[in-house]
């Protein structure tokens, strides 16, 4: 393949999103060395935005340098010992990974299920905690699968009621939609760059509260993971600064930029735009006939399923949009797969004119069948 | 502070070395998804590219989500199961990581002492593995930590007598001096793009032979980390193509031009000069005093070990060479602290410009004391 020569996709899928043209220049800036002095400066101003982005002083905010699901593995693997009790409100794919991941640890994983496109019930988590009383409550606050956007602060005042840590998935919110680690009480946080950042996949934004901290730091056993054990990252980004890995220099760049960019736009002024392209896809989809599988007053802004109806073929929709018109997509998954298509509207890529191409194109699409 | 506003660093520490003029480029190509038919043409690029570096036909050749050190844990996490002995070499800092990567695997970690800046010898290990029939002997080929560079060959019959696997560090050797993966035999090789690949930190290239797949993909328990798990990786990058995690988009680009230039260049070319330029410093070394401290006939080409005097300040050498001649090298590190610096020579950093410069810039700079 010849690179550079491919066309310029508009990511309306549920991530990677578009960049800004600053992040994306920025990553021709000459390497340096991670040990030196401008990097650990970038490093302190990178966590000073992410506390901004995430709203909470936790100091140990930092990105994982891995994607996503490194983030999800460096909650559970940090705060999660053997035979431990863990409670995880399951709506979709993230839910269930959450699982999995959550028992490589060697974690008792007690999971609250809700069907794949609804919000996880507080009630049907506190019943769930009453009776195990776990160590941690851990939930999806925006699945990705789905388009659910379950609350957080009534799962938070249950988990904290008895004595548990609240772990949350904001993958797909952190930078889109509200977000609010202190006020919401939330223990550990991890997100990904690609999504409502507009950065390139290959950081995962984690932040742990020192209650998080202090668990973490007093276990009986070894982090399984090296890697992601956060002792040795603490020491690394803020502490002694003692060499733990290379960091992921350009990434880093990158993440510093797109958070420039961020608190530039401002959090609030960012949200609202989320919003307006979120209801202007959802007036625009009912022009033509069709409407959002999100819950009712929990649709997640930044991620729409649009309902497919009989007789239209998902796949070959989805596959037309990228072929005839540059548009990325996303496929239902799991039980929703040929059931809804998944449309993300994720920092740079949620603009109206993007909404209205989408709407257009789909409309072609749809029309002829 | 201000990007895009700093020098231009000469890259000779231990990593990251200097990137060519394309790699830097190629990160300003639009990100397209991870599910793309286009990103999944690169991928199997990425992956044949990647074989012919490593010089193997293991189909399990990748680049690993994350850094060199995922690398490593990705080998362990994948071949050990709870009980397993592990025979390790240990001569320098990353021999040091790897039992303890090893032992959060749970291994029954058995080390092989030498002393820092000098090979494993092959006898010592024979006697280990006669001892304690161990599942895997790992050691690391080049030693970044030291510049030391432990043959291979021998420790492979010796392994391979024995019935057990063979992993090695090949993180500071790969694409800068031999390292051949299936003629030596070698069953599980980790790497890392920031060295002599001329690659960003970020991705960590690991090859694992059908012998080693086959002992991941029948274990009795789940590997304990869902990130590195093998089984999973293989189906997302070659088997079924199932949706694991979200490739960092932009860093496989880059890999991928890395590969390219390197393949381009030719392997042997490539060996010759990075050898050229670490005699070209040896030289240069001896004729203003100074020597190498890595093992005679053993010595890495691409990270030198230069030995510091008494009365000489290595800390006050290297800042001075930051600060004055932008030029990045690195300190000793543990029991080797103070007494040398490193002096790196990998990929596109490894020119004979470079080397004079730094000679010029160091006796001009020890000169003076």
């Amino acid at each position: 393949m010849i690179m550079g020569q491919g066309p310029q996709i508009v990511l309306m899928g549920p991530g990677p999103s578009n960049l800004s043209a600053t992040v994306q220049l920025i990553m021709t800036d000459p390497v340096i060395s991670h040990m030196d002095p401008i990097f650990l400066e970038l490093m302190d101003e990178v966590m000073k935005m992410l506390r901004r982005l995430f709203q909470t002083e936790n100091e140990m905010t930092i990105p994982v340098s891995g994607t996503g699901s490194a983030g999800m593995e460096f909650c559970f693997v940090n705060l999660v010992e053997p035979g431990d009790a863990v409670v995880i409100g399951v709506n979709g794919l993230f839910g269930e990974r959450m699982c999995d991941v959550a028992e490589r640890c060697g974690a008792t994983v007690h999971r609250v299920d809700a069907p794949w496109g609804e919000i996880v019930p507080a009630e049907a988590l506190a019943s769930a905690v009453e009776k195990v009383k776990p160590k941690i409550v851990a939930l999806v606050h925006a699945e990705t699968s789905t388009g659910a956007l379950t609350p957080i602060e009534e799962v938070s005042r249950i988990a904290h009621a008895a004595g548990a840590l609240l772990l949350v998935d904001v993958v797909t919110s952190l930078g889109g939609c509200p977000v609010y680690v202190d006020k919401w009480g939330i223990d550990a946080a991890y997100s990904a760059t690609q999504k409502c950042l507009s950065c390139p996949p290959g950081l995962a934004p984690v932040t742990l509260s020192p209650k998080a901290m202090s668990v973490a730091t007093n276990r009986s056993t070894k982090v399984q993971s090296w890697y992601l054990d956060v002792n040795l990252l603490a020491n690394w980004w803020y502490q002694e600064r003692v060499y733990h890995h290379t960091a992921p220099i350009t990434m880093n760049y990158a993440l510093h930029e797109a958070l420039r960019v961020i608190l530039k736009e401002g959090l609030n002024n960012r949200w609202k735009r989320h919003q307006d392209n979120h209801l202007r896809l959802k007036t625009g989809l009912k022009e033509i006939g069709f409407e959002l599988a999100s819950p009712e007053g929990h649709e997640l802004w930044t991620l729409n399923p649009v309902k497919v109806p009989e007789g239209l073929n998902a796949g070959e929709i989805k596959k037309e949009l990228l072929e005839k018109y540059n548009i990325e997509i996303g496929e239902g998954l799991g039980p929703l797969k040929d059931r809804i298509l998944r449309v993300g509207l994720m920092g740079e890529s949620s603009r109206p004119q993007n909404v209205d191409y989408f709407l257009n194109s789909f409309h072609e699409i749809v029309g002829k069948s």
